[in-house]
């Protein structure tokens, strides 16, 4: 999984049937101090997430094992919405300081 | 997923009889503004695009999970066409600005 | 899918036993405008393509999804020879002009 | 299989239901003398790892073919603990001397 | 799949169980000229492969296509000891002469 921030959506009126109802978010990749890696994926919703939460991101065939993607045409989801994380035994990102 | 622009298409007589009928549609890949990141791919039209529109396009096994493509030897294809997105809450595209 | 180009063959007698029978083609990835983009790949020819031709590699489990490649331990597989390509209109790469 | 130091924990309490208590791990990528190359990913641990340790990560459909993985949206893997490797005949790492 | 050399071997004591027995090998990518492009990856091995040969790798879950690695969290094998290959018609690597 990647770790991302949820920056904006994306609204596709026209698409494959089944991806009607998802939500399509605009993930910014952050490295392992939370800033931002200049990559990007849009992934859908899994979790009820919101613009501006630190999210992990599933990609592959491993994004369609969830209850809203099983069998759809989608390569990414958010499974996961992220509290902490610690590198070296400290805090590199805790959601109430930056959320 | 990824988003895209489509700016061409591929015609190949001579290929895999189960894909005769697809649309192979010649896709650059756009950042979080919209510009042209550099890389590219070839996909499978899904949902009827045309050169010019915003796209976002499936890769991997997930880009077999559409009526079109599945089954197929086939490993991106463009499931929905982008109306637009936003980043920050701010519009970062919309249809009628560009296309 | 991306573009390339089939540059040479790849010989390798001792290999899986599914594999046997198959042609293991060296191909170089091309960007919009046809050029070398510096990446390769080594594919299975599912469609009777030579070297010097303009080819679609797919990837992944995409590439067993052939009569040739079928649950083989096969990730890239040129299911599709490029007769042209068009980018905004205009012709960027016709088989006549090159091959 | 990529090579990768443990660095940290991942603390997600919302998130897929069928993922609940999985240990998610971030894992530095390493290159094949040890050092760390930029890169990194958020693993499930599956062989209890600990920080610190150097392991192997499997990506993709393969990161669910473990027991605690079956199935769930995870497309990355600690599958094992590395204890040593070489190149070229000598070590290039040995876990006595590092952790 | 790509090309690679096989610099050395890895060891794992602890890991998933339906991995034991199986050789991990460390794999250095190779150019189509033969050098090394600086990119690797741990590949099991399926064919008898040693280190200093030059071999094919696949990835994703076409790693899985083998007798020793099906079912097994394992995304890349090697699958193929490669003997030569050319470009444009011309030897770039024989194995006689390397190894």
């Amino acid at each position: 999984m990647n770790l991302g921030r949820v920056v904006g959506t994306v609204v596709a009126t026209r698409k494959e049937n089944s991806l009607d109802g998802l939500r399509f978010m605009l993930v910014r990749h952050l490295d392992e101090k939370g800033k931002e890696t200049g990559g990007q994926v849009v992934a859908v919703d899994a979790v009820g997430s919101g613009v501006g939460e630190v999210v992990l991101v599933a990609t592959g065939s491993s994004a369609r094992q969830t209850q809203v993607t099983d069998k759809k045409p989608c390569d990414a989801v958010i499974m996961a919405i992220v509290d902490s994380w610690d590198v070296g035994g400290k805090d590199a990102y805790r959601k109430s300081d930056d959320d």
